[in-house]
């Protein structure tokens, strides 16, 4: 049998294991990690709700009323009318006739795919989707074809080459690891010709971007057009869970063919109660949507001005490109030190030689929190020499 | 493209048909389903926990004290002090070296076996395991044998047959659909004659068996001898979650490779909290694990007695066979009526020709609540034809 201590040693040497940091406060700008204090620079609380007193009362309440589990799965005891009202708000917020609660993002993916799909079908997946995508297809019995990162062409040269009875082209709207938005009018547009069903995975837009925070679609005006909007209830939510939302007999049928979904205990009334409260503040307060949009604009500007490789994009997810994983783990320590925490990103969640910082902003993070950090990180971007020297004297 | 309409008539059409029960309230020994109060005897809420005062406090305290949300993954923002308390609780409570959270059974089941084992390995699989065992193995790039439910020749045939460079024997504890307990020890003999390890599901086990309702391991008398526990934080725990106890190098590597642990958001302040105080509660009340290990045998013996079709066993989950869906639903439709909810479990949950009403039993049940259920079935056993008549003058 092979050793497992020795594939942690190899781990170890190629420079991928991973420690645990835990934080021990509520989580708002900043966090106690540790036994300090330090400002949180990579949380995908974007909103700041994870903390957000309404949704902390909304929580407790539910426990109160309902306990604190639902004693079983979806289709057998664990249905609560919190969850028919909650899915009856996700499909009213993301302008569908349904909406389906999965207990993870993960689970939403996962389920979604391989239940829809199946060996009559071709998956078009684009290669920087997220890993629960990526599991998905390959729970399914369907072709699972990977295209360019957002390239158009490459997508339609492969659906003429691949399509098979049945295709669906799944695509993040905001990628996680990047924050750039998919070309989504150009995949709706090249599935549509090819006979396509569409999929977009808003883990990382919905709340963020659109007016009402619907995500993608509502951001370029495509509003109705993807035939499966995937989202979480985490995040920009601040709670947990995954959701779909579709035409009703999609949901209908991945209510039969979801494994992900009928063999699990259901969300608890505390989560459901949490996430009902969170999507009426998403859709009403753009104000906040607003706020994180321009400090992000900012501070993305702030960084490409100091010489970080930072791509251009309008999303709070900015990504300091180191490349070396050794380098990116030495910048993540030594901001730790001056207490700040981003982690580095490596491979395999990123692409080989592509590890970074990636920052994120919060709507919460106070202008001079983040003017602090700018400075510390264009001291140690000049001493690591991970700037290229254009704004290391300004 | 195939229709998608077409598929749900299909399904329809074979009586596959699943509708969605809503539950209005707290999950007692009873709740309120469409409006009307019924007693609830098929929930996995063993113990009654999910309405525990006790664990109703500690949630609403970690909301006050952490928030709703835990804002990221485990290897990024999301792992709490929490986390780690939660993770050192369940180690000691299933006697090993570390434990790990996960955000579901089913994410336990599928991140453990996917991420532990490749195409080196050759997993051997009970065939009523649950579902999130199979999943797991066919998200895996193993060898995946399914051999004949609890029987240990077939186990060794195959294992002689089949067995690869790395080997794994994994089953359920406590079968969910039939409530019977996996031979373990056989299990273990064979296991480890041919050099493979061994997982073992106590979802249905933790809390419900055993002196300290460690679950299978301690019902056995085989305490420390399986290589991986796996169990949830739902079910008798009252809560939501799942988790695996085993050796430090198992944990450490699987937090690198299981997928469905790296890539989600960990777990909120409240359900992680909610674990923590249910842990010691099962763990020190077995005069409540006693009091459903004898209201499970009694309404067992009773229902064998009335000449359904119903197995012998030691556990509160009794299927009481019906064979034929049509029927099954029908029994389930009546019971309904005099507000009794126990659904009818259908193909394909359980092998063809085998539907159930899956009875199960709570600590929270009171005898009178029990003696009426077991007058409603008796009477419409026998009018239905599905009691042999034994006990129907009885």
């Amino acid at each position: 049998m092979d050793s497992i201590g020795q594939k942690i040693e190899n781990i170890k040497r190629s420079g991928g294991y991973r420690e645990l940091r835990y934080i021990n406060s509520a989580q708002g700008s900043s966090a106690v990690i540790d036994g300090r204090r330090v400002l949180l620079l990579s949380s995908n609380n974007y909103l700041g709700l994870c903390n957000d007193e309404r949704l902390k009362e909304a929580a407790i309440e539910a426990v109160k009323t309902y306990g604190v589990g639902s004693g079983g799965s979806r289709l057998t005891t664990g249905s609560m009318a919190l969850h028919r009202e909650l899915e009856e708000r996700i499909a009213s917020f993301k302008k569908r006739e349904c909406g389906m609660v999965y207990n993870t993002g993960y689970m939403a993916n996962l389920g979604t795919i391989s239940g829809l799909t199946d060996e009559s079908w071709t998956v078009f997946s684009d290669r920087l989707n997220h890993a629960s995508i990526v599991d998905g297809c390959r729970l399914s019995k369907a072709k699972f074809v990977v295209y360019k990162h957002c390239d158009i062409k490459d997508l339609e040269k492969k659906l003429k080459r691949y399509k098979g009875k049945n295709n669906l082209v799944v695509t993040d709207g905001v990628f996680s690891m990047d924050g750039n938005i998919a070309p989504l009018k150009d995949i709706l547009r090249i599935a549509k010709r090819h006979g396509a069903m569409t999929m977009v995975d808003d883990a990382h837009a919905t709340g963020v971007i659109g007016k009402h925070g619907r995500g993608t679609e509502e951001y370029l005006g495509l509003e109705g057009e993807v035939d499966i909007q995937m989202g979480t209830l985490s995040k920009a939510l601040g709670g947990e869970g995954g959701f779909i939302a579709s035409r009703k007999e999609i949901v209908e049928y991945l209510r039969h063919r979801a494994k992900s979904f009928v063999y699990s205990t259901a969300l608890s009334p505390a989560t459901l109660a949490t996430a009902l409260a969170s999507i009426s503040i998403v859709e009403s307060e753009s104000f906040s949507r607003e706020k994180l949009r321009i400090d992000s604009a900012w501070f993305r500007a702030e960084l490409q001005a100091m010489g970080f490789s930072v791509p251009d994009g309008v999303t709070p997810i900015i990504p300091i490109l180191v490349g070396d994983s050794d380098l990116g783990m030495e910048f993540s320590r030594r901001l730790m030190e001056s207490r700040i925490y981003i982690p580095c990103i490596r491979p395999p969640t990123v692409p080989k030689n592509t590890s970074r910082l990636r920052v994120t902003i919060m709507a919460t993070h106070k202008r001079e929190e983040l003017e602090w950090a700018l400075e510390v990180l264009k001291d140690l971007g000049a001493e690591l020499g991970i700037t290229r020297g254009v704004g290391a004297d300004g």
